[in-house]
C-alpha cells in the first residue's frame, strides 16, 4: 500500500472565488517542487467529451471506460454507478504529493474556506473543520486567516502541516 | 496483482471505419454482459477540456492531475512526460473484462484490421499480427475474415479466444 496522499478541500459559497484561490495556490505549490492533483466536484454531470468525437461515440456505444492517450496527457473517463468518495478517488491518483479538492464542503478533509464580505456575512464551516480561512475582511474566528492573495502564507501552512519534510521531493 | 485484462487493437488506414466498427462491437460485447474499456490513440494532443472551465484553469495553473467527479462519471486527466505504453495504460483501468484500442497499429496486441476496397488495396498488418479482418471484399489471406457488419461473428471470436468461460461475469 502506498502512503496516503494528503487531501485538502477548498470550500466556500457559490461564486466566492474557490477556483481563483486554487489558481493562486497551484503555482506556489509547483514552485516548491511538489506534484499536485485537483479534484472538482460536479453535481450536474459534466460534458467533458463532445458529441461526435470518436471517444464520445465509444461511450455512447457502451464503453464503461474510455481512455484517450497522447504524448503529453492521458484522460480516463469512467461511468460510475454512484458518486465516488474522495478516498476512493484518491486511490486512483498516483505520483502526487498533495490533492486539493474544489468543493466537497460536506467531506471530512481539512478545509480552507474562501470568504468575501460581498458574498456572505458568515462562514460555511465550523472552526473545527477549518485549517484556515482566506478572506477579504477580518473575522472573529479562532482559525488562521489569510488574505485572498496570500498564496505563499497558505502554502507555508499546508507545507508545514502536510508536506514537510518527508513529503518533499 | 489482478489478472491481466485482455487487450485487442482495432487498426486500419485513416478513415477506413475503425470507430464505426467499434460502435458495432461495443453494444454486442455489452449485450453479452461484459464490462469493456476503449483506448483511443491521439497523436495530435486532444482538447478534452475547454478554455475557461474550472478544471482547465486548474491544469493551466499547474495541476499535474485534474479529476472531475459527478454522480454518473469520473474523468481523470493527467499530464505525462512521454506517451504511456498500452500496458501502462491498462494498469490504470479497473473492473473491465476487455480493453479494445482504436489505433495502436504498431503495438504488440492481437489486431482486428478494418479494410474497405475503396480505401486501400492491401492490408496494413501481416497475417501473424492479425486475429481477424473486417472487410467489404474477399481477401486472399490466411486470417478469419468477417463482414464489416458482422459484430456478432467478431465478438464470438473475441469471446472464444479471450473471455469465455472464465471471463464471463
Amino acid at each position: 500500500m502506498p502512503n496516503k496522499i494528503p487531501i485538502i478541500s477548498v470550500v466556500g459559497k457559490s461564486d466566492v472565488g474557490k477556483t481563483t484561490l486554487l489558481t493562486k495556490l497551484l503555482p506556489e505549490i509547483k514552485r516548491r517542487g511538489y506534484r499536485v492533483a485537483t479534484i472538482k466536484h460536479d453535481t450536474h454531470g459534466f460534458d467533458i467529451d463532445r458529441p461526435g468525437k470518436d471517444t464520445w461515440r465509444h461511450a455512447e456505444a457502451g464503453a464503461d471506460v474510455v481512455v484517450i492517450s497522447s504524448p503529453t496527457k492521458i484522460a480516463i473517463i469512467e461511468k460510475v454507478e454512484a458518486e465516488l468518495s474522495l478516498d476512493a478517488i484518491a486511490e486512483r491518483i498516483e505520483n502526487v504529493d498533495l490533492i486539493i479538492t474544489e468543493g466537497y464542503k460536506r467531506g471530512d478533509k481539512p478545509k480552507i474556506e474562501v470568504h468575501r464580505a460581498a458574498v456572505s456575512s458568515e462562514l460555511l464551516c465550523t472552526p473545527e473543520e477549518l485549517l484556515a480561512v482566506a478572506t477579504d475582511e477580518p473575522l472573529p474566528v479562532d482559525v488562521p486567516c489569510y488574505d485572498l492573495d496570500d498564496a505563499a502564507g497558505l502554502v507555508d501552512l499546508i507545507e508545514a502541516r502536510f508536506l514537510a519534510p518527508a513529503g518533499r521531493k
